[in-house]
């Protein structure tokens, strides 16, 4: 029988795990459930209903796991935990800042329903997660880095967008080379905000805006640019169209660690992600998590786990004879 | 209370296992097994037995892993069964091809004795085998290269040893940057052996041997260098004691693959290594995954086990708490 998915929130994350199904036999669609008039909303598989959100629990029993697509501002805090208490989940909170808390109220909800449920699955919260721990557990002496990009941050480009007189903007951010180098050379470097990373801002002013306050505005902002160096660049809407609409991401996990009698050797472990769209990455890693919850469901593994709980055996459709025999 | 290591067989790889022990404060050493005669052996660790292999019984209740430093060719397929019985375990078992054969009897054998056995623990297997399934896990559509090197391949240096003429020689197994490339870039390519790896050779040849014929024999040797571009410098004794008397090793295990609705986005996910010594860093994962095989024992998870079971939670020494709040 085939692990039956629903998908709660329909964006570019959701559209995202509605792909990554069809690449996975063992798993099918049952249903996608969104806030908006479900007539208004298209979808890519034939044969799947759309329902409203608010009828989401005449599902219960008939899904094996929820993958919860909503933002980790507002809406994750609210879904995972109500979620949680009907069906097994899955999540991509990403606020790292919260997620002790988000893990907490998650885990009670899921342990008064019986279900499994996942949080903060993705690339980082997620595969970055899994090579910082494992970077840390095989070199404990040693340092880890975590460089991001080149790709775009939503986050960043949102603030742009914020500030009068802009139309529209796309923030890359660009992790500094000869950082990374020195890194690889094993030279265990610290490095400010400023050292590791650049901020490259396309920028679309409405017609007659002050560009010359803009540019002040973005390198000026508290948190966002200031600790940074930030390259702005105005351009027109039609080339923001042309060559910045895709959502590429990526980055590397690197950890520099020694051993030995008088640790006088050097090793160097590096994870890196280059990827074309950060939101279908995502939710293919999600999708293979998902099938692990749903795992640990039926092994009776209750309550909030995260990336660190899954045996990677259960992320893999095919049988463990097969995998030791071909992958081990 | 501290997690009790044994180590059994004292080699580079037992002598790696011991320094890194010291670099984990929950484990300690309890005593080193040799089948060599006890007083003939140096360890590092003060106040630490050297005992008798034929003695290892006497240890049964006080050891909690013992960790299996034998070789895959004739060790370990008696080794590991015959001390699954008595002690949970870890060895780093290596020829991939005898993998479910030693798996089998390793399982039969925990399992009679109640405890837990990790087999085929290091970085390949091991660590590259973690990326391969995750890679296939997460991009079903896609494929993954593993290229090793550049480093130490002890098989083949040993080949070229048994070579008529022959005083010592050491080979390096070298990936081609041009596949490497090409697979970087998404496109997928199908490489021969000749394709993705150079072997280069620096021999030391008896006075009076006749070097082309040394040479020739090396290129053409089945197996190990028939099918490879294979370079060979001859050198005296002094420069490769010198200048190759290290271990090094590492490399890459790549996984590309598409997303999409047509499959439009080419991801690429890349994990490498670099290893300054080849048996240190073997012996740093499988002290990490030591640590696993004690708890899993402790929570009743009997039989052989290899890093697909291992909740990477596990291999840290670190509370989950603390886990969840600074790596993920």
């Amino acid at each position: 029988m085939k692990i039956r998915v629903g998908i709660y929130g329909y964006g570019n994350l959701g559209r995202g795990v509605e792909n990554a199904l069809k690449q996975n036999q063992d798993m099918e669609l049952v249903a996608v459930f969104t806030r908006r008039p479900p007539e208004t909303l298209k979808i890519f598989t034939a044969g799947v209903p759309v329902v409203s959100a608010a009828s989401v629990l005449d599902y219960v029993g008939r899904i094996d796991v929820m993958v919860i697509c909503g933002g980790s501002a507002t809406d994750l805090p609210e879904q995972t935990p109500y979620l949680a208490r009907y069906f097994s989940v899955i999540d991509s909170f990403d606020t790292h800042a919260k997620i002790p808390e988000h893990y907490a109220k998650v885990d009670a909800a899921a342990k008064e329903g019986g279900n499994t449920a996942m949080i903060s699955v993705g690339w980082d919260p997620g595969m970055f997660s899994l090579n910082r721990l494992l970077g840390e557990a095989v070199l404990p002496d040693g340092k880890d880095y975590t460089f991001w990009g080149r790709g775009v941050s939503q986050g960043h480009s949102d603030a742009i967008r914020r500030i009068e007189g802009v139309a529209d903007a796309k923030q890359y951010t660009i992790p500094i080379d000869s950082a990374l180098e020195a890194v690889r050379r094993g030279e265990n470097p610290q490095l400010t905000a400023r050292e590791k990373h650049l901020r490259e801002c396309f920028v679309v002013a409405k017609e007659g805006a002050d560009k010359e306050r803009i540019e002040r505005e973005i390198k000026e902002m508290p948190n966002y640019f200031a600790d940074y160096d930030t390259i702005v660049h105005f351009i027109d809407a039609e080339e923001l169209a042309r060559d910045h609409s895709g959502i590429p991401h990526g980055g590397f996990v690197i950890r520099s660690g020694r051993t030995g009698a008088e640790l006088e050797h050097s090793h160097i472990i590096e994870y890196r992600l280059k990827l074309d769209s950060n939101p279908e990455f995502t939710a293919s890693v999600i999708v293979a998590y998902a099938r692990a919850t749903c795992r640990m469901k039926r092994e009776g593994m209750v309550g909030c786990k995260t990336v660190f709980d899954v045996p990677p055996a259960y992320l893999s459709p095919r049988s463990y004879g097969e995998i030791i025999s071909t992958l081990l």
